[in-house]
């Protein structure tokens, strides 16, 4: 495992090619909740996700042990591609973004704005047969969460809410892979150690939890069915799993939550909030359900990257009828 | 004619109650589009939309004259009672609003949530009769832009982005009754003397532009339909006519732009975009779109409250697949 300290060696890494970005809350949900929620907002990140600042980290740290290569290569139909894309372009490393015919337009679209070459695949087998290609001739692969430098990276998002001063009782954060929630645990044990880290995961792809239940990796066999498509992995890494069993407790998310909730934080905190990001905000509602008195609750949003059909799934009915403290 | 000035004393007098909102910018559009936009996001604003500060500046001003009314009361579909509600409860005064039957729930929602008493009424006439009897009772009526404190107020967002070092080479604003608009030209008056400020409005709800070109005030017999809900007011008052005579141009904007405004903004700037905003950005990039030379152009974001149904009217379909540099 990975010592915390890591996490703030990253952050003084990346800290000049990414944004600080802000902590926001809304007093009308806080007063509806009656509870305090600090929210940290990655939707403001470059590219539009936390996902920039483990790449970076990982570009970053090959540059400085003198390996960089020529060369990077990133396979994902999420936030992953883009922000490798965005960090090559930083460190003028040549990108190359493989992405599965069910990557929205807009990825595609934002990888090769920034400089990327994107290759269209249509299995995940092509995809690595191509990966395999490329890094015979020297490239880079590097993985969206299986890595320890990208685990660092991502853990100084929660390192700059707690550099704040943010005390937080518990901390949430969404899982897909794990590097987000593993990278939010580090942070919290260098500078918040004991503070209760939670992860939550849609229903409908909760590998993770199962495992963190199980004590062993569950793998899904078919990509699941959920809104929130940063949380469609198959399976988290045995990296990123020694962390996630440190984690306090895993929240299963209903579609309909995570709907909810992409629609209430959109409402109220006036950013775009991808539905992956919701479901950590509809696992701290679960939780400060429960508790007895209140609680400051600092929830990690991590992206604000939404295709146009995501919206239009996310708007096809009024979830903001019901306010948040009449809802069951 | 008010002397610029009155929007400093604007600024100071509601700095305890208001943010100081963002400016952001995206160097993706700036790089597709050839020019430099800033945006004044008012989306991060007190209630979501500029309309609070004129709402302060009016009720501060008048507790500072030694006449603050114990009620106030707006009539309005959109922002004006929202920020009324709020601007009210910040100096412990009674609000009542009354809504017509088309304002949507989340304005109903949130006026309530700032403590206002909502009333709804079915007709203009209704709600005019009923603010006539609460007047009678001694409540204070407060125009949204018929209003000399109500412009200054407004003014204070240009301000901000002109006191913070911009130096645009134009400023464009939406146009609804005209206080956005005419305090914009104050601001940039004071700040930036003869820096022209365009204004831009719906094609199905142009006026006031109808009304710039004819050189009298042009008024609609029926509530226009644009998805731009802070655009629908049927005339500007001779109070911002005055103002709105002295803009360097007028842009009528289609609908198809405002909505693939709307969806570019969202998705580039991670915030929650009002349709009425998006029209000042239209009237921006086809005034860019005449330029023979990189401009940097401030764009006045007027708010981010979106109701459920408009959200779903947005992404009804794709915008982003024609990126802007490919928009004819």
């Amino acid at each position: 495992m990975l010592s915390p300290e890591v996490v703030a060696e990253a952050r003084r890494r990346i800290a000049p090619y990414i944004n600080q970005t802000p902590l926001l809350r809304s007093s009308l949900l806080d007063r509806w909740m009656q509870h305090e929620f600090l929210f940290k907002v990655e939707g403001f990140q470059k590219a539009g996700a936390f996902k920039v600042r483990g790449a970076l980290n990982a570009l970053v740290a090959l540059k400085q042990r003198g390996v960089l290569p020529r060369e990077i290569v990133a396979f994902s139909s999420g936030n992953h591609a883009q922000a490798v894309a965005y960090a090559a372009r930083q460190l003028d490393v040549r990108a190359t973004v493989l992405l599965p015919a069910d990557a929205s337009s807009i990825k595609r679209q934002a990888s090769a704005a920034y400089g990327a070459e994107v290759i269209d695949t249509r299995t995940r087998a092509e995809a690595e047969a191509k990966s395999e290609a490329l890094r015979s001739r020297g490239a880079y692969l590097l993985h969206p969460f299986d890595d320890d430098d990208v685990i660092a990276g991502q853990g100084t998002a929660c390192f700059e809410a707690l550099q704040a001063g943010v005390r937080p009782d518990a901390i949430f954060a969404t899982c897909g892979g794990g590097g987000w929630a593993s990278g939010t645990y580090l942070a919290a044990e260098l500078l918040a150690p004991g503070t209760p880290v939670y992860a939550a995961e849609p229903a409908t792809a909760a590998d993770a939890a199962r495992s963190y239940r199980g004590g062993r990796i569950v793998r899904l066999h078919a990509a699941p069915r959920t809104i929130a498509d940063g949380a469609r992995t198959l399976s988290v890494a045995e990296r990123t799993f020694q962390y996630l069993q440190r984690l306090a407790g895993f929240f299963e998310i209903e579609e309909d939550d995570i709907v909810y909730w992409t629609q209430w934080l959109t409402h109220l905190l006036k950013t775009t909030v991808e539905p992956t990001s919701a479901v950590a905000m509809a696992g701290a509602a679960e939780w400060a359900r429960s508790q007895p008195a209140p609680r400051r609750i600092l929830v990690m949003l991590s992206g604000g990257n939404v295709a146009p059909e995501t919206h239009a799934q996310i708007w096809a009915r009024n979830a903001l009828s019901t306010t948040p403290d009449r809802r069951p």
